[in-house]
């Protein structure tokens, strides 16, 4: 009974090559990926909770999961009674895991954590690459948008959606929930050269708000529509009003608060 | 004859699919990739000449590289006498080439221009990752250095190598070369986060030079050698001396000065 205990970790991953964060039938995903090496190292069936889904092609450099090991049966991994040895469980994850999977932090946590129902804000990033050509190096890791943009514009439109509102206009339609509101307490951007940077912080997001939100961010960019159309957008609650979703690619879960 | 007219073409890339820059049978390279897109589009031979070559694995920012048209039978694209549509070549360029091949600039030169021989100076760098665990988005982008390396011990290392100096001791030993002197302008290393960046300037580089440099620069940052052991093993022009080379995938060519 007591020999259960409870393990956070912090993944860092490169989405390119997953369906997304959440097990799923006849596709390859990182919550699977996971699962499998904790499987092996532990001789256990293993199910990690991550703080919530990410799509297929989203990255991760700040994603936590929680687990339960039965330490009476983990070959002797975790020691009864003894403090995890972090460095020694990364150690032996990384070198399990593909290398586009890393766990950068491992902790034991009380057991009533839950990476899920226990977070308390969460940070994403989108970035835009913002120039007139497509970059070679970083094709993979930013949005390629060579329209011009004006950070002035971007930045009045993006000052509409801080704070509490229903974000229904901007969550994909088949999503459904009681309750569509959520406190967007951060929504910075900024230039590094011909990077565009969008930082987005709240208590939660719905099912592709930020790609939706920064889709509509980038038509008011261009001068296509003006901040009074954002709030307009936003007060409609309707879907079909907002710009359209930006690809999975820009887009990074950065950090989770507890 | 007067139509002859020579194009310089500046070229991002990401060296991990490539065997290299220079053209050789039985493997792809990037000058091969280039010459292929530039003959389907002008409808000729063509051959480039690169600012130098890069090895396999190696990135390139600014690679520059130029060549020779004949506009009498290009099939009216550079029109005689017309200035060169810059923004149109690199479009046509871009839509042809892989997406890890990007040209970020292109201008008609005086015919006596050549990529490699007007070539004043160079920059590369290099990145290495200084974490106790590998990052899953930036696999491909740095070297990943786990020991601790002490950034005061890697400059007063390095500040041993600046100026004229033959680099023989970090010249690949298959190398042979008439002279094995060269200027090096410049080599700072600074550090953001976990990234440490080495940049180097100079009039030219002997092959390999700047990653058996850095491999003994981080032999130094570990306390395991001297700046005065790295001043003897540069005067003793024994490669052995030296330390390992480094990989090729934290290395960018990033500027060639005319």
């Amino acid at each position: 009974m007591k020999s259960h205990r409870t393990i956070r970790i912090t993944l860092e991953y490169d989405g390119t090559r997953y369906s997304g964060w959440q097990r799923q039938r006849g596709a390859i995903t990182i919550q699977q990926a996971v699962e499998e090496v904790l499987q092996q190292l532990f001789q256990q069936k293993i199910r990690i909770e991550g703080s919530g889904r990410t799509d297929a092609g989203v990255h991760a450099l700040g994603q936590v999961a929680s687990f339960k090991i039965d330490a009476a049966h983990d070959r002797g991994i975790l020691k009864r009674g003894a403090r995890l040895n972090r460095g020694r469980l990364m150690l032996a994850l990384n070198s399990l895991l593909p290398d586009d999977i890393v766990v950068t932090d491992a902790r034991e946590v009380p057991p009533n954590f839950h990476a899920r129902h226990s977070a308390k804000k969460k940070r994403y990033s989108y970035y835009i690459l913002n120039r007139r050509y497509s970059s070679a190096i970083h094709r993979e890791r930013c949005y390629f948008y060579p329209s011009h943009l004006n950070l002035n514009l971007l930045r009045r439109a993006s000052k509409v959606l801080t704070g509490k509102h229903s974000f229904r206009a901007f969550a994909s339609e088949s999503f459904k929930k009681k309750s569509y509101v959520r406190n967007l307490t951060r929504l910075s951007i900024r230039r590094h050269g011909d990077l565009l940077k969008f930082t987005f912080e709240a208590d939660g997001f719905l099912y592709n708000m930020i790609r939706n939100i920064v889709g509509t961010l980038l038509e008011a960019g261009r001068g296509k529509i003006s901040a009074a159309d954002v709030r307009r957008i936003l007060h409609s609650e309707k879907r079909h009003l907002a710009g359209p979703k930006v690809p999975a690619h820009g887009l990074y879960l950065e950090k989770v608060s507890y």
